[in-house]
């Protein structure tokens, strides 16, 4: 690596996920902040938004259509789904994309199409796109020009399972995902739902049974179980701003108990700083504003039975903190490169 | 009902569960708080310890032994486990007792030592004593000279199973419980994880297959269900004061479907003005400061699962508010007396 | 008072403070809920805004102008300012109307127009609307036709100021009202700055020497200090749902003292029961979901200097409560019906 | 600088000041953490106390008397007040030290006997100490041996006020500060107040006239001032973590204006990276984690009077992450070394 700086855009850099990104590359020794697009907002300073970075010197807010990408090395896209397609496709051969959206996570054009209820624009880069788990697909991730980020559960649930069906230590068709979230897993778009005084002091479930999320998981571990999967999925939004934190139930076979799937994991992830086993109870304020992602097992009462916990912070291993882990991965930068921070407890 | 009000006195009154029971009972149109007791307290206004009381006419707090029974009619007993069954054993043989410790909830003695870690000191008044789930023991508890009031778990879980394991709808031996509580649950002790930095901004899992309202609810669903039963328990703590709602996943029974097991719940409760069946996702916050109790039923992804939630206010129904009800039933007042204050939300 | 209830209806029923009028009229003895509006939401069930209200037997959400008013007696209104004007001035002769928007409050038109940027559309109205701050004016309340509630800040600042600035014991000219207050105060609408993640771990000023609030704070204590006055003013929001807290610095006059202050206060307030003046700092969890509002005063550092403080949840004395106060008083009812529940703590 | 890193311990490593130290030193380029001390815990691994540090490579917990100082550079001491003065005085020689507790803050000892209600220990090493305020006694922190890193509310408050007074704009005999805090300021220790139901949805004010820090406020501004100041000074607790904003109410002198306050601080802070003048109102979520201090200065309603604002986030610039920058000032380093985390919003 060389000194000059990669020049990285941010697409959508409004959103949470993008102000995270931002707050991440600001930091990385070996990035430029190049461009930062924002259409309903071009014009602006990006301190004017995110008044935390009004001290930083960074490029205004532009309309996408307004970049000149012919400097920029590659873009990090935090644009909705359905937007997001779109304008991939109209970017420049050259450069390199990490799209956190969920517009290139399934792998199937007509899965897409069920879970998001639109047809896919852009069938071709969908088939290219690299699913950007960057623990379980690095080789490919280093060669790819399109790599998915995938959604925040998916990271968490896979990180923890797709070790241990791999391994045959548990039943891929009978797990129970109990998600919890903090509220910047629903973005900043101004919806009743999200607001203050209708989530501080309660928790509430949602997205029952039909949240868009199942579907991802359940393809990626279809993959290692070599059979489609079903699983039982279901997230609360708690009173927080950030973090995750994912009890899965499940059945274990051959007799395995959790330390054998703690041994399992361990062993998966000896090499991966960001992935750590923990004994003792996880929590999500342990990874806060970090890029980890704590993994622990525990015997359940009832025989056969294990219960597994996985917390990240949604916003950076579960968005942009893997996003950069997969540009570093992509050019070949230490995977690490700008995601060193600590967590920050209280 | 005379218009001479019952005489009421609460022992254990400076923790959260005494304070609330002092906050119905403030507002109960039959009742007289007549002694308020708290041993490291004695001697102080009630208000010194909550000031939002300071301008009632309360009884100041007192040792327990320095207590004048003769006059008064009932207790409400908020002492910690352990502690409750000696002060209660004490008590002259005319007052009704409501306790809302845990220590005469369990049946078996056996069962009692193995759970709190100590051999019971009053088995005869663990025998005697009336498990005070209101719902579903009222005439017992009537006739009841000690009520032993359920857990905050075990009333939102014993809730939405009983009647469904009761009908057979639901498998008894795969149910898995995943509960979710504001931080009130654990008192007003001080304990370093209650603090206000360790909890805010953050959630974790707790009591991971060890916590002691697992085997109060296999208890009871083994009564129903006619034989032994494990389940699967683990509780979660969430950044708010009040509430809890718990995630059920079972199996039905028979291709039982959400929309039976529903029906099956109104039914039941059809004449319970605190029970309500929901069909959207309930929340903490629609239950908050009351005595409700919200039931829902969702069919899973997989095939011949359900999700079902159970929401209440610890402190309410899940304690002080239970407790209020058990105190109407057994002398005869109407059953909503002193609980109809709506949840506050926001 | 007969056994009659009062039919009311409330206008602007979708927002906090109508929620919260709805909320304690379902609990008030004398009064039944005949008529709630909120055009934009007309047709839906209450508790489709409001879950927790859905088993209570409410009146459906209707346009205001499908109100059959003849049998009501009384109408609440919710409206925001501006837009509350005109539906009053539209209502019918029959009806005992309490405003809680701002459009009646300043009783100069023009004072009004300076502070809304609009001309005021019914001045007549204006100039007959009481100012409905209960402890001050029950005399006019109770001859009244149209009441318009305080704001919020304005209730807790002239609450605690008046007495003492009629009574010559602080400078009317030198006021500095810092003041705290939860999200709800900012109602239900759909704005950034509202956002959970926008508020939830934070602490920000607002409308700095700018808010709505203290013309009319300044309007109501000149006609006590006979002569104008301006007030430094300055709202801070504060991440929680309820409660407002106002430490206001002031200068003594004639050497008084804080216990002046306080003696003052106390006799002020002698058989009002809703205000209550503490000797130990205030807090905001001490008033929540309740009518009260709390007063204290301590000497400053600063020789001839006091610090004093009121607090009230925004929502009830601040809003709804004062209304159903102001209800009471109009209709010759307990002026404490219906608003007698204690605080919520925790 | 070389590339051997300094090797620091941080005596007091159990509190809330001592892990923020802890995080920002590991992500310091040029330093070693090289003891942990922390006597009550002695023994444990330092993940078992802050289990996001469970990673990392730490020395274990020890105590005090069991650090060998020898090849010790510098330590950062976050002991409590009272228990630091002494411990201080028996280290080597060689040691820097920078210290966060009160204990050298207060220039003269009997300031400091009357403030802390104890007489000092170590009288020689106050007067030796060095007041770390870093943006204004650079040059004597960086020949000092002992540095006394000021308090969280003096840090923000002397921000803002000191060049303001020493350019004569504002009267420095009526300040009026309203102080608000996260509940971090309160450190780790177990007491009923700080316990998360206390605090949650609530606010209030503590140590109203009698703030253990007002006294450290006006020995600082008296020195610029040069005469005796007594502040109002009133600190309020907000349910929140992190962060800190104090609004100070001012009177200006010889017409000033906000305007001129504001060019006042850019030009006095023009080389300071980490203190920023904003125009908009400063929020405590823009700084949370970070060692910036934002300043703001509006004009009051009142003629002649300004409202300022000083926001800062109380574990860092007002307290580990000022230390840290006193500790690169002392050995030569960039003086925003390991410092420059952007704030983690939301």
């Amino acid at each position: 690596m060389t000194d000059k700086r990669l020049k990285i855009g941010v697409i959508g850099a409004s959103g949470y996920t993008g102000a995270d990104a931002v707050r991440l590359l600001a930091g990385h020794p070996h990035v430029e902040i190049a461009a930062l697009t924002a259409n309903a907002q071009a014009g602006k300073p990006y301190g004017a938004l995110y008044p935390q970075f009004a001290g930083l010197d960074l490029p205004p807010l532009v309309k996408v259509e307004a970049v000149d990408w012919q400097d920029i090395d590659a873009v990090i896209c935090g644009l909705p789904h359905s937007t997001a397609q779109d304008v991939i496709a109209s970017l420049p051969e050259h450069l390199k994309i990490i799209d956190m959206s969920a517009d290139f996570r399934l792998r199937d054009a007509s899965v897409y199409a069920d879970t998001y209820g639109r047809s896919h624009d852009a069938p071709d880069l969908l088939a290219e796109a690299v699913y950007g788990l960057s623990e379980h697909y690095r080789a490919a991730i280093a060669e790819a020009r399109l790599v998915a980020c995938p959604g925040c559960y998916p990271t968490a649930a896979l990180t923890l399972l797709l070790p241990l069906v791999a391994a045959g230590l548990i039943d891929a068709d009978d797990l129970i995902i109990d998600a919890k979230s903090g509220v910047t897993g629903a973005g900043r778009s101004l919806k009743e739902q999200n607001l203050f005084a209708e989530v501080a002091e309660g928790l509430h479930p949602y997205g029952v049974a039909a949240h868009r999320h199942a579907p991802e998981i359940e393809q990626e571990i279809a993959l290692k179980a070599g059979a489609p999967v079903t699983v039982s999925f279901t997230p609360h939004l708690v009173p927080m701003n950030r973090g995750e934190l994912l009890s899965v139930y499940a059945r274990t076979r051959n007799g395995a108990k959790a330390a054998d799937l703690k041994k399992a994991l361990s062993s998966f992830y000896a090499d991966n700083a960001f992935i750590r086993i923990v004994d003792d109870v996880p929590g999500t304020r342990h990874v806060r504003g970090s890029n980890f992602c704590l993994l622990a097992a525990f015997d359940d009462r009832i025989e056969g039975r294990v219960i597994l916990f996985s917390t990240l912070d949604n916003l950076v291993k579960g968005s942009s903190g893997q996003a950069i882990q997969n540009l570093n991965i992509m050019f070949g930068l230490d995977e690490n490169c700008g995601l060193r921070q600590q967590p920050l407890f209280p």
